[in-house]
């Protein structure tokens, strides 16, 4: 069994189980499955990046299986009919400058891009040391956690966006940190981080009037290039932050 | 009129001013006074490195104006004396491994060492303004936020300490996107994050242990090089994290 945590956004989630042959099935944690062909798991995959990293990965891995976890399964009728849904207002206003920044929003942002996607890693652990073992096509377990460029403090040249910033910042922290772990424990778990370009999704709509022409991607595009990212991982890439096209991003 | 913040540690608190003459005054928000000679604030002043501070800035500094902060004015007998108090048992206990991360600590960490200094740079920021402009001996104000090595996601060798080191590659993240702003401004304010090395405080003591010989410094040693720093950066040090030994470490 291979298992891929990729994770999207945070959150405690209700899992959506999707057979690669379309067969849609609700499991719950009660449920034992055997999962010939490798697992993914996408975290936050009721729209946007993550909604097509479902889509990509039943279209390119016949045996695999896919375990897509969104908050609100029932709610999510564009991973389940696998084509877009509504957009959702942001709750978060990037900040335009620092005598904007509150409490409630660093919080905020902290709690979805850092606290989230490190408990779904702690609670992961097991099952991806397993997979890591488990002697199928790559005997390797990789977590891709979703950054973002602004996440990165030597690369910031524009300033704005704290809470974001902030949280994508502690995001990689919280990723090296475990990647150092898993490394020195000699799990067969890779970390990695991934920029995925400005991508045409409810995240980047209202801030699309600044990206230049030909910058702002579609999903499929961004998604089959971080696709290809993550099944080219090695140990040695292990605790990196990568863009969408393999380059290497200082934190 | 020069200030000079030095974030110690987070949280808004009552103001305790106290003149170089070891004069000590409490003062209110309401309270107008001539700050001739400059200024200096350090928020988290009742014990540790931010009381060595104080004491270091009233030695040094005899015509300027030293403001401290601290939760509990009252309680802050060090502060008033000028030496330690009790010791008071730490609420944060560092992660050994990913297992031990719980969000109520990330939660928590991030609020003192992120959230905390950021409020108080976006409040101080009109001040820090006018003392940057002021003709004084030195035209620039400096803001300086205690970070710590362990906050560097480059130099992150050992893992554990998840909540810590987050919390301090946020405050990392959030500094430099306000010294971004304070730059294109033109505000002759000066950000920079400092790490004081292992210092003999509440704060250690739990670990000092493992620190090799020599490796441990005293509160004194380490605040005069953190001084020494402090007094001489430029506006080429804008957004800069720098070791006491003045080195510059990776983000
Ligand atoms: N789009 C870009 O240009 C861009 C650029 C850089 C980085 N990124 C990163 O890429 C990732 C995906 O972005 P996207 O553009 O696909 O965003 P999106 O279209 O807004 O999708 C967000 C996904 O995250 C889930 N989510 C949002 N808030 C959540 C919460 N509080 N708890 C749990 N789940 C939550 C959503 O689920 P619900 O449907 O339940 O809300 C949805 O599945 C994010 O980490 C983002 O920071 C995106
Ligand atoms: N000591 C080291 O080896 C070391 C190494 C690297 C970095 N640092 C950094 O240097 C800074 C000072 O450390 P230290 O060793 O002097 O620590 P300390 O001896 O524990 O002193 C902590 C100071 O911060 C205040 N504080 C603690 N929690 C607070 C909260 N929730 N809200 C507001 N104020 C709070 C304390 O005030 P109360 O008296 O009210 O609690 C006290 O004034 C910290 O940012 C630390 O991360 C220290």
């Amino acid at each position: 069994m291979k298992l891929s945590l990729l994770n999207n956004r945070g959150g405690m989630a209700a899992l959506v189980a999707l057979r690669s042959r379309r067969r849609v099935r609700f499991i719950s944690s009660a449920t034992t499955m055997k999962w010939e062909g490798g697992v993914s798991m996408v975290q936050g995959a009721s729209r946007g990046i993550g909604l097509e990293f479902v889509k990509q990965l039943l279209e390119k891995n016949e045996k695999g299986h896919v375990v897509a976890t969104c908050r609100n399964p029932n709610g999510a009728t564009g991973l389940l009919d696998l084509k877009s849904i509504l957009s959702i207002p942001n709750v978060i206003q990037p900040e335009t400058t620092l005598n904007k920044v509150e409490k409630s929003s660093l919080i905020l942002a902290y709690e979805i891009n850092a606290v989230g996607p490190i408990l779904v890693m702690k609670h992961m652990w097991p099952l991806l040391k397993a997979g890591g073992r488990s002697g199928t096509e790559r005997d390797v377990a990789v977590v891709a956690n979703l950054s973002a460029r602004v996440g990165s403090i030597g690369d910031n040249r524009l300033g704005g966006w704290h809470s974001y910033r902030s949280s994508k910042a502690a995001l990689n922290q919280l990723t090296k940190t475990a990647s150092v772990e898993f490394a020195r424990k000699k799990d067969r778990i890779i970390c990695i981080l991934l920029h995925p370009g400005t991508v045409d999704t409810d995240l980047s709509r209202p801030f699309q009037n600044n990206v230049p022409e030909g910058k702002l991607f579609t999903k499929e595009f961004s998604v089959e290039k971080l696709l290809n990212i993550i099944n080219n991982t090695s140990s040695h890439d292990n605790g990196k932050f990568f863009a969408w096209d393999g380059q290497e991003i200082p934190w």
